[in-house]
């Protein structure tokens, strides 16, 4: 169970963003601290914020934001920090979180200071996403969706459309190839004085394209079609 | 290297908001197809979007946005699309697309209809950010930047500041022990009818915490400054 909280968040917009990512990827637990009054009520129409928006709550102080959570773990771009508590790597400290029994808070600050100091004294450890040294600060919105992400990820699922098609068999990568080789022969592009060599270029040609069986069913009616117009034309 | 192409957005909020998760990121190449002139002119100045912005490329068609790249890979969310591409979840496609060798294009579609089916035609294959099915559609901004996490993202990386401080030596902790023993004592809170069982348990107590050299110091420093005070009070 995870609970995102923003702490002072300043923009409705971001806050928006945020509960869409939430809702993404299957995050329901809003929490803000603080927020602007306005903000807040502005934000609650957003698009694609959903059923996160409407549950969220509001809270006075992180400390009563927080009070039901076994695990608190503050963003941070490691900027301007005392440097009291283990600071990890989105993809390890991501781990750790998926793995946590019982509610984690994640939390975030303001879109112009982050968390503060006293904000951090109330986390176990940090997390630092592995942005760019040179622009380490992230849009809020995009932060949490990167987050969540991360906690999602599942790098063992399959595929939703792994292949379009199985690949096709030699028969009919063969057949391809005669029809093909007509078609050269037809329109004169064959090399009839190395006969052996030019066999082997076109199976290697069409062997690199991987086709599929349904795919190769499409060429043979483009080829098949092609060789009935020069047929018909020549006769 | 990777190209960003966003086909026909709309939101110039959405196209800094990608610009910036590029700089954030690290890549630097953005082109746009097609974007209201007006939204494209408004978002040079947008927050934090900085030079990706400024050296951003303006084309009329895919086709010559995409010309000098030797892979096209298109996002999508696998909704009312025709099913002529293999799809990869953004786990696996992500994996690839680091690994290309040459330019390679990971194309956006617009805030409202993703790519459509002309703009997958041009793709090799298509990856799907695996967000909920029951709400699959992510910010532009977002989707943008979680694509460009998953391609910088590397679990060997070692932590920032894995750990604060080293762990204690059993000497430290033993000192600690004895002098939350003594002051136990002093405060009459000690068990005088099981002294072993109450040093076992003192000392799993304190191993739990998993005190670093530092923390033991202080937390030495506080016993020691209470045990004075009781001491002195006594006296």
């Amino acid at each position: 169970m995870l609970t995102i909280v923003l702490v002072h968040p300043r923009n409705p917009l971001n806050i928006g963003a945020a509960a869409r990512a939430m809702s993404n990827f299957g995050f329901d637990d809003l929490r803000l601290v603080g927020p602007y009054d306005v903000a807040f009520r502005e934000v609650k129409s957003a698009v694609g914020a959903g059923s996160v928006m409407q549950t969220a709550r509001c809270f006075d102080s992180l400390s009563e934001a927080i009070a039901d959570c076994t695990l608190v773990v503050g963003t941070t771009t490691g900027a301007h920090r005392e440097g009291l508590q283990t600071m990890r790597r989105l993809e390890s400290g991501g781990k750790l979180l998926a793995r946590h029994k019982g509610r984690a808070a994640l939390l975030f600050g303001s879109e112009k200071f982050g968390l503060s100091n006293d904000d951090l004294s109330h986390c176990q450890w940090l997390v630092q996403i592995p942005s760019r040294e040179e622009h380490r600060s992230m849009n809020l919105g995009q932060a949490v969706a990167v987050c969540l992400y991360e906690l999602i990820r599942d790098p063992k699922a399959s595929d939703p459309r792994p292949v379009v098609g199985r690949e096709a068999t030699v028969e009919q990568t063969e057949a391809l190839q005669a029809r093909l080789a007509e078609l050269l022969e037809l329109s004169g592009h064959y090399d009839h004085t190395a006969v052996a060599g030019s066999e082997r270029r076109l199976r290697a040609l069409i062997k690199r394209m991987g086709l599929t069986k349904q795919d190769t069913v499409i060429w043979l009616g483009i080829y098949r079609q092609i060789l009935w117009k020069i047929k018909s034309t020549i006769s």
